[in-house]
Order: structure tokens, then C-alpha cells, then sequence
């Protein structure tokens, strides 16, 4: 049997019915809930259907396993804790189509995956993370969620059906299909993104300390105003990144601590998060050079210290070049000039598996760029696209 | 006898032992605590022993009291949650020695009062507040305090000892002497400031609503950032009023609230505090337009919407001319070229009592600038040069 898109959009709508969160199309699956388990049993149930050995390993990542070494397709099931329907189901849901049909077709071997806790219930995407080798399980079930429970203990209820950590030889190389999250495409009127590279990031805290004092009594050129130092790093730090930075480089204060933060009171100290985005590991470093350099000037400008906390890091993942190509030859040949190679600035699996064997990704678009949210949705035209978009690389890679 | 310093440093001493926090020299002694109330009921046996006679009035302001219609000397013993020494405590008992000595000597008649709740536990400076009719009693009876507790409850502690309020018509003029609680006039090297104005002071808070979303997969340009939105408009402003302030002009963005205030989330919202304070009701007028104009010019830019709130506000009170010039005469006698005119950015009683009678006020440095704090303190003898300058200038306003 060909690829089937009714039974792909039907698994997919099935799979959405596991946590449905009874607002628009959103689910509420976090991993290792009872919906997420549930789901996961149904999963397996399918794959096996499908001629595809179920596979859990110990974390509760699992796999659809061909008989032969094989490429791998999939993403991961569990969703944020107000998630939406396609984050991660839809990649799911179209590697066991893709996998399916080629073993019904007597095609080349295809095995498909869900991933465990991509979210980062418990860490950052824990399951490709342990998987890959990038964190160690001992390390791994010492994490706790916001409420207290230990991975140790959330991964104990699928103990029964788990087996070991299958190698990384198996698989000749990944493909993940997954919505943009983003509003690129979208106002771009493309239908279909080939991801080039996935982006770096780079974390840190920065601390200006002032000094506090009463907002009537000091005048304005004795001030060492916390929150004055910070809105003048921002803005020059914005206008050094323009030398550096290309258009799809992003950087974010999303976190601002003021104290005392009361208005009578000028500021004494201000905490504020600093993140960077970028594909290009060089990038990020010089970035991070024009931060450090931009906040000890501020900070001897305006008679304050700068405090630059330890940098968090993920590396950039670039996509393999022949999985690159294989993706855009599929894309123009079903949607001729409808797509574009673009990096991806959220973080997937597909970063993990980069690290370990040749990896590709494909995107489709969000609906006003939404994510993360119950609303998050594509539309259906946009699916089926990229579920054929999809089928063809993996059969052009898989032979 | 004539002005003993010596009594002055002991009374002062003495007070500071009501409510002694045992870190420096500081005060633990809110309105109506057990302290406060102690303090005043001694205030009151040293005012009777002085021959003046104690009155308190519903609120607990207690005034010591001259025969005959006289100037008025005071301040404020009520102290900070956690206070200086002197916070209202100097003028108190400096207007103590000054209405005694000039008893004791034959002179003018002079009292003195130490108003209730100046910090304002239940309201602003809530003791002048009701008794020069700005609110009313019944209004300040519904206030309550950070634990619940009502003025109306408090009040009624010393319901026994209260008699009515006084006419201001008993009172020819008011004098305080207080700390500077800014570092002024220590920076420049003077000993003595003769209070202008006491700054009118506009507060506002100011909300800029954008779109929350991913920082990594939202590009630069269609982001609608909240927090860029404030520190562009933070550094429009600083801009702009460098048209219309004076050096004694103030403006402070104190507090600042980010939603959801997340490293990894371009934020959606900002609810921010302006407060600007200067002597020229005028100039607060222009600000308040700038800010209003800059507020939506930078909304309109960075595709966000700005909310501005009620404009809450403080007016300017001016010290009476022959006050300053008496002031500025005696402090030119006792310490000639090291005084200057200055406004006073922090409120104070004298604000209200000017609204009903001429009013005047003097200020001795604070070390390092500060004030509400344990820490707060003033060379002696700028404490005794104070209380002289006051002395004088009480003598030539009294005859």
C-alpha cells in the first residue's frame, strides 16, 4: 500500500485524543503523565500493526523498529504543560506513516521514534539527551520537576516493558518532520522549510549593582541607578550587534529582577537574563565578547559593577548536507518554489541526533507563528504536504 | 537660661532610646507603637516641666504650647520601620530647646509639636495631612497599615490623653529643621541649607502591551518586545527632559514588572512606575506632557500599546520669603558661606503646614547622604550649629 495521508491524519487525530485539553485542538501530555504513557502503549500497538518491532528503552523513548539497520523518522509525543496538538505528535505521527508504507510497499527499511520528554520536564530534550550520550542516565534521575517528582521515579511506571538502550549503529540517520513554531514561513507565503541548521544558544545571568537611595533627595548626577545601566547596555548593545548579527540571529532580555523595585526608590541592583541565537558557533562567541565588553563599559559609565554569571550552552547542530539536498529536491518537485532552507531557532531532537549520525529536518508552517499553546495549529493542506515532502526524501535517503 | 545645647543633644539622646534598634544608632518606633507612644508621653513631661503646655490631638500630634498665639517649631518623632536617630527626631528637639530657652529667658512666645505618622504607617504624612484639612479624619480612620491594623484602632490608644484639634489661627508660622537625607550638601561642603521649596512629586504607572513569544523562533523585526519598548522609551525621555529640568529636577523608573519575565520568552508586558519631582507645578506639567507624547510615540514604533495610568500627584509647597530670609541671615552669622538655598526633593510636614500658614525649613548635612536606614547620622556639630541657626531665626520671626 502507497503512503496513506487519511491514515497518517487519522493517527495524528487519535494521537491528539491522549490529555485532549478540551480548549481548541490543545493536548496536556507532559511526559510520563498517564495520558503521555497511554499514548506511548497506544504507539507501540500501532507500529507492531505496522509490521515495526515496539521498542521502549529505559528512558520511554520509543521506537518502531524495522527488521534490518535502518533510517529513522519521528519526533516525540509528550507536550508542554498547555501544549498544542502538532508540536512533536506531527513528526511522530508521519514517521510511522512513512516507516508503514515502505514496509507495505516492500520499500527500503524505515524505523520510526518518539521521543521522551523533548519539553523538558525534566531536563532540556532528556530523552535524545540521554540517548545520544549527552547526559548521563545516573545524572538524568537525580532531575526533579516543579512539583518534586524524580525521573528516577516517573520512569519506573514503564520499567515492565522496557529494554535496553539500542546503539546508535542501528540507524543510518534521522529525519524529523515538525511545525516551524515560528511565523516565517507564514509571512513568507512558503509552505515547506528545509532546515539548514539548528541554532546555538547561549544563557546567562547579568547583575549591575548600583546604589539604592531615596528617588527625592538624590539628584540625578549622583545616581548609581541599577535600571539606568541596563537600559543603556540594551541599547548599545543593540546597535554592536547590528555589525555582527545576520537576520536570523535573535537575542532576548526576557527576565528583569529590579530592588527594591518600589517607586520611590532609585534602584540599587538590577538581574536580568541575557540569551543569544545563533547557527554559527563563531557567532556566539563574538556576541558573547560584545556583551562582556559592553557591560564592564556600562558599568564603569554609570558607577556601577557588572556581575557576568557562568555562560549555559547548547552548540549549534547543522544539518547534513545530503539530507539538506534530498529534502529541497523533494520539496520543489511536490511544491515547486514554495520552500526555502531556513535554521531552525527552536531547539529539537534532531540537534541530539546530529551528533551521533547524519540528521535532517523538515518544516511546515504555524498559523500565525503560534506554539506552545492550545491554539497552535497548520493547516491540513500543510500536513499532507509535508508528509509527502517527507516520504520522498526518506525513500531517496533509505535505499 | 539661654539655648543650651548640651540639654538639646541629651533630649536627643534620650528620644533615641524609645524604640532603640541596637544596630548603630538606629530606631525601631512607628507610629503609634508602644514605642512612639512612650516617646511622645515623655516628649510631654519635658514640654510641661518647660513650661509649655502638652496637647495632643486626635490624631496624636502633640504640640507643647506657648500662653499666647507664637510661632510654631517642630517635626516629627515618629520613625521608619527601620529609622535614623534624627529622622524628624532633630526638629522636634530642637524646637524643644528653642521654645524653652526663649521661655526660660523672657523671650517671644514659641511652641512646638512633634507631628503623628509623618512615615506614614496608614497614609503620606498623615498626622499634618488631617489636621491642616487635606484629608479628612474619617477618611484616615479607614486606612489601614501593611498587617491590617486601622488608623482608627490605633488612634484609639490615646484617646484618653486627646483633646481637639487646634485653630491654626493660634499659630503664627511654622519652622522645622531636619536632616538633609541626601548627600548635597556634603558633596559640596556646606553646613547649612535654607529650604526654597519642598518638590511637588507625580507619580504614574505606565504599561506597554506586545505580543509574548518564543525568543527563538520569533526573527528580530516582528517581534513587539515590551521590555525594548521601555528602554527605548527610558532613553527617549532622558533625551527629551534634557530640555526642560534644572539640576534639582528628579525622575526615577523605580519599579518594573516583565511578563512572564522568562529568559526564553520575548516578553508581551511591561508595568512600569514614573515619578518625577521638582518645585515648578509648571515644569511637572511639561514633563507630564513629554512623557505622555514619548509613551505613545514609542508604542507606535515598536507595535506595542502604552496604558498610562492616573497621574498621582503631590504639589509643590513654597517656603515663605521672610523665612528664608531670616534663615539665610542667621546661618550667614554662624557660618558665613557655608550655606546655600536649596529644594528639599523628600517631603515633610512643612509642605502641609505652608498650605495654612508661612512655613520655613532648614537643613543640616547627612553624612554619606543617607537616611532611612540605621546608619543615618550627623556630625554633632552640625547638629549644634543647626539649632542655633534655628534659634535666631525663630527669635527675629517671633518678635
Amino acid at each position: 500500500m502507497p503512503l496513506d495521508p487519511q491514515r497518517f491524519l487519522d493517527d495524528l487525530r487519535k494521537l491528539r485524543s491522549f490529555g485532549a485539553s478540551g480548549v481548541g485542538k490543545g493536548v496536556v501530555r507532559q511526559a510520563y503523565s498517564d495520558a503521555d504513557i497511554a499514548a506511548r502503549k497506544w504507539l507501540a500497538g500501532r507500529m507492531k500493526k505496522a509490521g515495526l518491532e515496539p521498542h521502549f528503552d529505559p528512558l520511554g523513548n520509543l521506537f518502531g523498529l524495522a527488521a534490518e539497520k535502518s533510517l529513522l523518522l519521528g519526533s516525540h509525543s509528550d507536550s508542554q504543560p498547555e501544549g498544542g496538538w502538532l508540536d512533536g505528535a506531527l513528526g511522530v505521527a508521519a514517521g510511522l506513516e512513512v516507516a508503514r508504507a515502505a514496509r507495505e510497499a516492500g520499500g527500503p527499511p524505515i524505523s520510526c521514534v518518539s521521543f521522551q520528554d523533548e519539553e523538558g520536564r525534566f531536563g532540556v530534550l532528556t530523552g535524545s539527551d540521554v540517548w545520544t550520550g549527552k547526559l548521563a542516565l545516573a545524572e538524568a534521575d537525580g532531575f526533579a520537576d516543579n512539583t518534586g517528582n524524580t525521573l528516577a521515579d516517573m520512569r519506573a511506571q514503564i520499567a515492565e516493558q522496557a529494554g535496553d538502550f539500542l546503539p546508535h549503529s542501528r540507524f543510518s540517520g534521522f529525519l524529523e518532520m515538525h511545525i516551524e513554531q515560528g511565523p516565517y514561513l507564514e509571512e513568507t507565503g512558503l509552505r515547506l522549510g528545509v532546515v539548514t541548521d539548528i541554532v546555538g544558544i547561549r544563557d546567562m545571568r547579568i547583575t549591575f549593582e548600583g546604589r539604592q537611595n531615596h528617588a527625592g533627595t538624590t539628584p540625578m548626577h549622583l545616581r548609581r541607578d541599577a535600571f539606568q545601566a541596563l537600559s543603556a547596555f540594551n541599547a548599545v548593545l543593540n546597535s554592536r550587534f547590528a555589525n555582527v548579527v545576520t537576520p536570523a540571529t535573535v537575542w532576548t532580555i526576557g527576565h528583569v529582577a529590579l530592588h527594591p523595585n518600589a517607586s520611590s526608590v532609585v534602584p540599587g541592583r538590577v538581574e536580568f537574563s541575557m540569551q543569544w541565537r545563533d547557527a554559527d558557533a563563531g557567532r556566539l562567541a563574538r556576541m558573547e565578547a560584545i556583551i562582556e565588553d559592553t557591560a564592564q563599559e556600562i558599568a564603569a559609565s554609570h558607577g556601577v559593577t557588572a556581575k557576568l554569571g557562568p555562560v549555559m550552552g547548547i552548540e549549534p547542530a547543522a544539518m547534513a548536507a545530503r539530507f539538506q539536498v534530498e529534502l529541497a529536491d523533494a520539496a520543489e518537485a511536490l511544491a515547486p518554489s514554495k520552500w526555502q532552507k531556513m535554521p531552525s531557532g527552536a531547539l529539537h531532537d534532531a540537534a541530539n541526533l546530529a551528533t551521533v549520525m547524519p540528521a535532517g529536518m523538515l518544516f511546515v508552517p504555524s498559523i500565525g507563528g503560534i506554539s506552545h499553546a492550545f491554539d497552535e495549529d497548520t493547516d491540513e493542506a500543510d500536513l499532507v504536504l509535508g508528509l509527502k515532502v517527507l516520504d520522498r526524501a526518506a525513500l531517496a535517503l533509505a535505499v
